[in-house]
């Protein structure tokens, strides 16, 4: 699974973190950053504070949701630049194991970048212990482009 | 679909109310409340409001989510009675379209009580034009019981 | 989830029996046949003989897959008509019980019909014992109709 | 998503066929093979013939399901040892392309070996192009150990 990405970004951290603050103002609440973008992926780090907590201590599932749909949302726009307005269509997200109370890190590669489709799938790693806590698999729409 | 639940509940609103605000206090924050619980299902209404908010005057996908898996948890308790450890194991959800900004009510129904998994699917509708805006399906791990 | 259905068939049994018989000849080889079109649903009933078995005397996953897949199909040939292209973007399946060997009713009801995708849910019951054995959604994209 | 495996696998190649060849004598008619079994993945062929095939010379989604579900089954198996009864619970497929009418090869890989849950990840690629045209995620139940 480690084939090389036929996938080029178009954006880079700085020109894709200033295009969704100014679209999608709401997404900043969910304090992510973007670590790294590559050929068809992107890395994207989650703080995470006591209002993402649930009992026993873990991260709530929405909070790690939340992640893997604007990673997804992310690594589409680096790869098609400038579009507001592609939309989560389904998520499909496994919970692997409890996460600890730290932050989160997104690793998120497109597996498919079609006309109408782009398809992700996402690997949600807690940094505290490095072990792998969800999977997801997003769908999202893109509006016709240029 | 509409055959006969063969589930019978334990928890009437008010028990399920109090147990889930004591086990659970963060989950407060969802602004949810029961509407009704039935054999196999349970209705759940969540109060939307700014914070909710998405470009384009729509609700966010983390916030629908977070909806169907507390309609999950919810009509699980609900069947199985006051255990606290229930986790989702997996939620597929798809988003059919896009909710205005109003309350949204989650209708959650149990297709399987197994002893080890629980499987339910949730329907979640506007109240404003009673559409359906997406759908989920969740499976949760229950503890063994006695 | 009982709410009166807003869509409407444009095909017949017998109209798109014959249409995928013709388009798609290998869908025979299912043993499927329509029991009833509804409004934004179908009833598909399957044959099953030993070719299905799995150890265990149960019913192989792949053959519950295909009837939902091909129950998908149909009902949304019924709602728009006769267009071979649709195809299966994504399914998501539940194998909520181990069905006897006995045929199965897929229960298959339009959630979404958009114009680019369509999505549906599909329940499986065993006719020995009308017990739900699966539970599945599945997405189709569906070519630009005039 | 490259970190590398916790996970050792329990039995090899001739083992794993042999044992899964006597459990389940039915899985002969899905043509497989086992390429290699590496930590915490495995690597099957699928061979395709003309009865696998769909309209528009492209193979059928349920060949491409009972391909993900029987390398999950595989992998599972050569971690946890001769273990029959593991069953899916739960399989989400995404369709990324046709694939033509060649052979498919399945890398899947094992993204948590709970003690009662195991769940993977599949990618299909058609050996005539190496295109990835599926990807699943498939949950499965194994029974109590020793």
């Amino acid at each position: 699974m480690a084939e090389p990405s036929k996938f080029t970004p178009e954006l880079n951290t700085a020109e894709l973190t200033d295009f969704v603050k100014e679209v999608f103002p709401q997404a900043k609440s969910l304090q992510w950053s973007i670590r790294k973008i590559s050929n068809g992926s992107i890395t994207v780090v989650m703080n995470i504070d006591e209002k993402h907590l649930r009992p026993g201590g873990t991260i709530s599932g929405p909070t790690m949701f939340a992640l893997a749909d604007v990673s997804a949302y992310l690594v589409i726009l680096a790869h098609i630049g400038k579009v507001a307005l592609a939309v989560t269509t389904s998520l499909n997200i496994n919970f692997l194991a409890k996460p600890p109370l730290a932050n989160l890190v997104a690793e998120c590669r497109l597996i498919k970048l079609g006309k109408r489709l782009a398809v992700c799938e996402v690997h949600i790693n807690s940094v505290e212990n490095n072990q792998l806590v969800a999977q997801a698999t997003a769908t999202y729409s893109i509006p016709p482009r240029n």
